[in-house]
């Protein structure tokens, strides 16, 4: 069958997508994501079919086509294309097993993630794929299989080196910025850590936007190989590079329920780093009532799912849990967090001492598990690398590398329009509420103005008094500093007692 | 904040969608799917969030309304509407806990078809909730509060009458159009009995397909229970009337995945039959390799589920098992399945008595079901209102209160490009393939072109000699004639041995 091609100007962010009118629709018997070969030449594009009521959407006889089949097919408005029916790809027939509770081979899931990949499957199909995953779970088997084909459908870092080190947090902190000095601690030893980060999705800022304060995290995937083999290591954001791509497609899907199902989880995490070639990988698990694992026995066994899976992936994983319950750090927001890791580096006096015990820790434990030093001298190695100023001019390296310019912490700048919470009474500082405080750093403007978010002065267990100040709400806007005024006034986000 | 209004031109077929550009949505921290207000003076519309990457798409400052929002807030190009961040309904919530196997009370179930009807999920989250339905089944609870919660989000036609028979098929057997021969049966009885039925989704011909060669099958419900009152019944499309709308939005999403989800299904089914107020339900389940139901096990198990929950929504229901192995009647196709029913009724001699026969144990049994006879003796007054003529005087009736014309078998019209198969040996009709002689009837033009599709002169058992006609195909084109002889050469429709 012969169609004239309309460019429908949309982009589907993937899937392939071919839009025909109702009575084409009814004539060639097809339906609401039915599959079609679209023509041109010796071009073969695999579309999912979506039908327009209208006649001024796609008129007959014309098919509307999506920017990735237009691009794909070389072709443009009044284009000629023939269009032929198509079979269902055998993924879809895959995901509906899974619905029922049947396990899948790798085989199966190798399949259906390609098509994933390829913009073959249909949000709805992919829906279905993370209900049956959630609902039913994902063994072990089915867990190392997934990660495996997103591993393999996406690109692959090369460097050097027979051991590569990474970390993960499975979040849910404020301020948490532990990777921005556990990197240079590590690259200064001597060890490969070419770290992806994510950017900030529902807190106040993310490794990438606050490394983005001081340097280009958008690099491409030879840049940075380029980099890291040079100085060991990077800071940069993983979504600019093409890394395990099945991932951010199924995280889309997921997002509208919040599902969070443990072995998507697993899986998404791993491939990542087996992404990078990581052979040696800390997990940091933050335990806390506003985290994702509110207690220690379900962070150790998510820990021992993380280790098991890693064997399997040939990764050597260890997991740690660490305290959830207050922010880490004294600032929230990209720029007043660059500014705390720069303290940290810089051994600056008002530096935060739990973000630097933890980023030891974590750095320690790293240098470890990859056979750097003996078991239990880990802290001291990364502790004594830190003192020395080895970790900072390693961060000025890889800062300039990605090129950036800032590296002294007093370069930051931080929004103008402030707002001092001062203390009503004086007392021991009760608790501070993670999900209050990221709320008031985001209304103030983060993570999207890099220079909004809060300062805090105290911590759990310290003593106030009367009229001390407690936080420093910093914003861009008065507009915005008011927000998050109103936030705050709304909710208790440090108790005093 | 305030928006100016961009019409982006697109229907979402229901949901309520609003389109921002994505550096909006940062600076909002607003993401794919998360709710808004969008407000007008006093309207207040519940929207889903989409995100556009160009700004080709939507602009910075604007809001891109699909034309359920426009409508609603009745906004044009250009107006200006405040857009304010709104929490997830709650019915997202209770889909999650269905995924994870949690039972839904019967306020979770109806917030969860409240929220479908009025647009406010998403297709992402619609397709969790079948999904969920579909892995971790609706037990019967489940179902008659997901059929009652269908029923009252929807219309209800008013028929007075104590009484209102129905029936349903669930289908697979080609030209078994009994309904439009039992519905002027039951009328001619004295029982109600307003019928909606379907319309082909994967077959040549739905009953309101076929009807449609007769009479008008889209009135307004007004009209439709003006004629019910004064014939006693009607054959509509269902369609066209707002009945159980919530069912038409499931079946969309189920369609993707071939999801044959039971207890949606039952709902589905009853539901419709709930809207028009059914208290008497005759349920008919062929039997056969290509019916959706393989064996008599299987169909009593279904059948006592249908009578189980009929009984919790105060409806009598029976249950019959019928052979689903070979089509039923002659004809394949709107107008050849048209002509068998007018033939039937007009008591020809050509009329097929197998369509007949199955007719009259239908309504006999209905007729036994609703009370009108004893038991034992409703096939002998169903076949003494057909032999009447009482049946075709109703139908009459019914045809021209519809608007239609057409009342004689011998008015109508079918496909002049035709084919004739030849037996090429003698021997007995071993089987007659159902699912063959759909897609030849299909690729002949059914069910969009009403006179195509084909006549049968056979049935299995019968014998036949070579040289004799086995079927003739009806189209209104060369072509595709073409494309019906080329199916029909590839598969075996008729089997002889």
């Amino acid at each position: 069958m012969n169609f004239k091609v309309k460019d429908i100007d949309i982009s589907s962010g993937g899937v392939m997508v071919a839009v025909i009118n109702q009575e084409d629709a009814l004539k060639l018997t097809l339906h609401h994501g039915d599959r079609v070969g679209i023509i041109n030449g010796k071009k073969h594009a695999h579309a999912i079919i979506d039908i327009a009521e209208n006649v001024k959407t796609v008129p007959l006889g014309q098919v509307g086509l999506f920017e990735e089949v237009l691009t794909f097919l070389n072709v443009r408005h009044g284009s000629k294309v023939k269009l032929v029916l198509e079979e269902k790809p055998m993924s879809v027939h895959y995901i509906k097993e899974k619905l029922i509770g049947k396990r899948l081979n790798s085989h199966k899931i190798n399949e259906i993630i390609k098509d994933i990949v390829a913009g073959k499957l249909s949000n709805i199909e992919l829906t279905y794929f993370v209900a049956g995953s959630f609902s039913r779970k994902l063994n072990s088997k089915e867990t190392v299989a997934l990660t495996k084909a997103m591993i393999n459908t996406g690109e692959k870092l090369k460097v050097k080196s027979k051991i590569i080190v990474d970390k993960h947090c499975t979040g849910g902190v404020a301020g948490n910025r532990t990777t921005m000095i556990v990197v240079p601690i590590i690259c200064a030893a001597g060890l490969k850590m070419p770290k992806t980060s994510s950017r900030a999705i529902t807190s106040p800022a993310g490794t990438a936007d606050t490394m983005e304060v001081l340097a280009n995290v958008t690099l491409s995937k030879t840049k940075m190989e380029k980099i890291v083999n040079k100085l060991n290591g990077c800071i940069m954001w993983g979504g600019a590079m093409n890394l395990a791509p099945a991932d951010d497609k199924i995280i889309k899907v997921e997002r509208p329920l919040r599902i969070d199902a443990e072995g998507q989880m697993l899986a998404s995490v791993l491939a990542k780093k087996g992404s990078v070639g990581a052979t040696h990988v800390l997990i940091d698990i933050p335990v806390g009532i506003e985290t994702k694992i509110h207690n220690k026995r379900k962070a150790k066994r998510l820990g021992k799912r993380f280790v098991t899976i890693g064997k399997k992936l040939g990764m050597n994983i260890k997991y740690m849990t660490s305290n959830g319950n207050e922010p880490i750090g004294n600032g929230i927001g990209p720029a007043l967090e660059a500014k705390d890791v720069l303290k940290v580096l810089q051994r600056s006096d008002t530096r935060p001492l739990d973000l630097e015990k933890k980023s030891v820790i974590i750095a320690g434990k790293m240098l470890e598990l990859s056979g750097k030093c003996q078991k239990g001298k880990g802290e001291l190695l990364a502790q004594s690398i830190l003192d020395s100023g080895k970790a900072m001019s390693k961060m000025k390296e890889i800062i300039k590398a990605q090129g950036g310019k800032i590296i002294n912490a007093s370069d930051i700048k931080v929004g103008k329009e402030t707002f001092d919470l001062i203390a009503k009474k004086s007392g021991k500082v009760k608790d501070i509420n993670n999900h209050v405080i990221s709320n008031v750093a985001r209304f103030a403007g983060a993570p999207a103005d890099k220079k909004a978010g809060l300062y805090l002065y105290v911590h759990e267990g310290d003593m106030v008094v009367k009229g001390q100040k407690i936080l420093t709400i910093h914003a861009d806007s008065k507009e915005k500093l008011r927000f998050a005024k109103k936030v705050l006034s709304l909710n208790k986000g440090v108790r005093i007692k």
